[in-house]
């Protein structure tokens, strides 16, 4: 039988590429999807799409009311989602305590699944700007893990597994096109509309069109 | 002006007395409460009664999907909340990776604010059998928030306090007694109803019972 593991799937291009590879790597994989008041619920779609085309053992979506919190142009109405990246500053995106959250989760939905395997798509290149993406902080969590749960007590070693921390975006897109992921059923705009389409003007829309460009892919993205 | 200060309040008789703990050490207070999926809604209740008496600044109460994860006597249906204490053996009321799920929360509500103190009510001595009530599990936690944060990346450093974690019950009651907490608003039954009466039963209930017999302290709670 397959050893369980939890991928996280947001149904971006990043995610969407990391359970092609739990998949390839032979993972029995249960989907988690965080529903928590991002502005794009066209993304949640899109990581139901993705979901069933990779072809998952079970996916779930959990409603966190991370907008009660605010603090992020992401989940907080009143912070504009900005149209240039401005280099070296943490951007507004930037979701406090997401990615501790939604590791915190995934790792007791593995504990009940007696899985000790998490992926998650963090990027420490594209992304540098968010702390929670960076391998210490990744570590940090793995040290954590072990010390939180009933099953590291019992002698599980968890371990967080983050296959495109140190990847390009065009090296992403290539490892995933390799894998067969049709990155037309995801979504990466921050400001998505319902259908999914793209805006092409947002930090993650001009990343994902640059990733296709240096990748030599066709991007599939419908922009409105 | 004072601190502010992030604490987590169950609505029991251990974050109420945290509450005050940390209002007498000059904190300005936002209490965050979960609505989980745990069976004791009349802790929620019973933690805005407390908020409110404790005079906090501001509380929140973030919904939480925990009850889709399951796992555990206190959020799925198909586990029994036990009557007896099992020495030596982790109890099934045991919520995989709840106090991470929770820390995580408070660290992203603690950024937002510009907060770098974060109480929890966690206690190593009644609870020694949840691995993450331990003061391990706490110093790793606190490594995590300041490489998972912007604040900590710009130089802040978090700090969790645990003021009960070496504390028996009968001396955390006598700590809230001399700072004036009103334990007849407080809920701790696995097992309450909707008016908060207690089961008497209950792993909680017995612990309870047992700490206000020890403090010689009378117990104002309700039991059915």
């Amino acid at each position: 039988m397959n050893q369980p593991a939890v991928v996280l799937l947001s149904g971006g291009l990043d995610s969407a590429t990391v359970l092609a590879m739990a998949r390839a790597e032979g993972y029995a994989c249960h989907a988690l999807s965080f529903d928590y008041g991002q502005r794009h619920g066209a993304e949640l779609r899109a990581a139901e799409r993705v979901a069933e085309a990779a072809g998952v053992v079970d996916r779930k979506r959990i409603h966190l009311g991370l907008d009660a919190i605010g603090g992020s142009a992401l989940t907080d109405d009143s912070i504009a989602v900005p149209n240039q990246l401005q280099e070296g500053v943490i951007p507004v995106t930037y979701v406090p305590a997401r990615n501790t959250v939604f590791l915190a989760f995934a790792l007791g939905y593995a504990e009940v699944l007696n899985a000790t395997d998490i992926f998650i798509g963090v990027n420490a290149v594209d992304y540098s700007g968010y702390p929670d993406c960076r391998p210490a902080f990744v570590e940090a969590f793995q040290t954590l893990a072990n010390l939180a749960t009933k099953a590291g007590v019992e002698g599980a070693k968890f371990r967080i597994h983050t296959p495109l921390i140190t990847l390009s975006k065009a090296e992403i897109i290539r490892k995933g096109m390799a894998l067969g992921v049709d990155y037309g059923l995801t979504v990466s705009c921050y400001s998505a509309d319902e259908s999914g389409r793209a805006c092409g003007v947002c930090d993650a829309c001009r990343l994902r069109a640059a990733g296709f460009a240096a990748a030599g892919a066709p991007d599939p993205t419908r922009y409105f």
